[in-house]
């Protein structure tokens, strides 16, 4: 207890986990809103968004920590970009199952399946990593793995636009889907922004 | 006179109370902007440019004397963020009335001034908050205010897209009005991104 | 050659020439993509990724060296922004030329060979600044002319959105080529921020 008590340094780490864990959820809740036939999604949307306001507490307290504490564990700015950086990914998430359910699609094309379940594999790594910020170790194959991902995502994304204009005549149709398929790049691509926040603390601290 | 001489701080403090000032002014001319009839937007467009571009000169003061002061009244990286943050504000209100020239739609949706009356809020908090600044007296309130209009703003947003689909036909139509919502919500969470500065400010000093 | 390896001050500097340069060849690339017969786009395009690809590693070297040097020639805050800017240019500038050849367009308007011209001026610009960091002798034209194309391109964006609009009755093409000139508004945009970094290092170090 008095160990514990030592020093916000666990308190940091544990926020940090707990942010990870959540985007491990909120990407799972993405993925069942978007194969949720069109009156389901909200439901699955709604709980998506508990839990962006979850991490959004989660942000304050590192915020509020960070300027109670004199003597961080790691250097301030890595920590409050961090933190932000982990609430910007959730809140890109959360965009997208907004705009699918706001938009009303009956059935959501298959690539888009694809970008999900690039963040999901995001979501995972980073919940796997978020723990190993305190030892550092183990934590290089995390930028490694999300710059793979984010390039694969990318890929995905050119695809499906350049397939979107070949094969969708209906205005309308192009403005959702476009709009689906960049918010889901933006996400997975701030993801690529946490990648390399976290190699800068490892490249800093170990 | 040799009492206003020591040192910056009343300056900076006045240079963010002429922001807030230009950006209740902004707003002000959006909203006209908005409610003229089409061929008289323009030239409420241009006092708002005209605004912008003193704003602008408010910044690069702001960024000036803060290269040539040692010891600032506050944290250098919030003075900075603070100053470019407000800016920012403007920039995107001055975005919106310029797109809403550009694009010469006949009438404009009344959800549309919900947005703007919006802004004008949390321009007004703004304006109000400046001032504070010096003694970070009465300033908690501020965070939270804008925090809630953002919320409305948001909520109004996701409305006004739903509707938009659901009522609107001609696609280029859509195109515009889409544009237009869009760059209002992205104001009003610029807002949100200034309480959190006024609020790191704040923890940071008080 | 004791002399040049005194400290990482040369270095830096030749990095950030070489990101200069880089820009250039990445403008002109974009130039030979826009002007290109449709088939023929890609083959330039992908010249063109290769650059931003040579760039990255650049981008890289510089967050390396500054986690390893203690004593900078420069700001480390200004070293790290500056390098994130300069290769934020070359990624939009790559964005641009992913959407011209993503979308297929048969020709491409004149007003966005204008755009390109502006970015391939604001590229020039930065190839010749660059190297003036190490002295900072005559880097204060620099944003000055910068702040100058950025307000050029600004206003050919703005003649060609609302050109396109009361020119084009396609709204599958409107979507492209509106996503086009604002990648290309984007791009010019970015040398913005990076002239107004300059001025922040000629501000501090001079």
């Amino acid at each position: 207890m008095i160990l514990r008590r030592k020093g916000p340094k666990e308190d940091f780490y544990d926020l940090f986990t707990q942010a990870g864990n959540n985007l491990l959820e909120g990407t799972k809740l993405l993925a069942q809103t978007v194969s949720a036939p069109e009156p389901d999604r909200a439901e699955h949307r709604n709980a998506l968004h508990d839990v962006e306001h979850r991490n959004d507490e989660i942000t304050h307290t590192v915020a509020r920590m960070l300027d109670q504490t004199f003597v961080t564990p790691m250097d301030r700015d890595d920590i409050s970009l961090l933190a932000s950086t982990l609430d910007d990914c959730l809140d890109l998430i959360d965009e997208v199952a907004d705009i699918i359910v706001l938009y009303k699609i009956a059935e959501i094309p298959s690539r888009v399946t694809q970008q999900v379940e690039i963040l999901q594999q995001c979501a995972e790594l980073t919940a796997e990593a978020m723990p190993k910020l305190k030892t550092l170790k183990n934590l290089k194959s995390f930028t490694v793995e999300i710059n793979r991902l984010e390039n694969e995502g990318d890929k995905a994304y050119r695809k499906m636009l350049a397939e979107l204009f070949e094969t969708e005549s209906d205005p309308i149709a192009v403005i959702k889907l476009k709009d689906i398929i960049e918010s889901l790049e933006a996400a997975i691509d701030r993801f690529e922004t946490l990648a390399n926040t976290v190699e800068t603390v490892y490249l800093k601290e170990s």
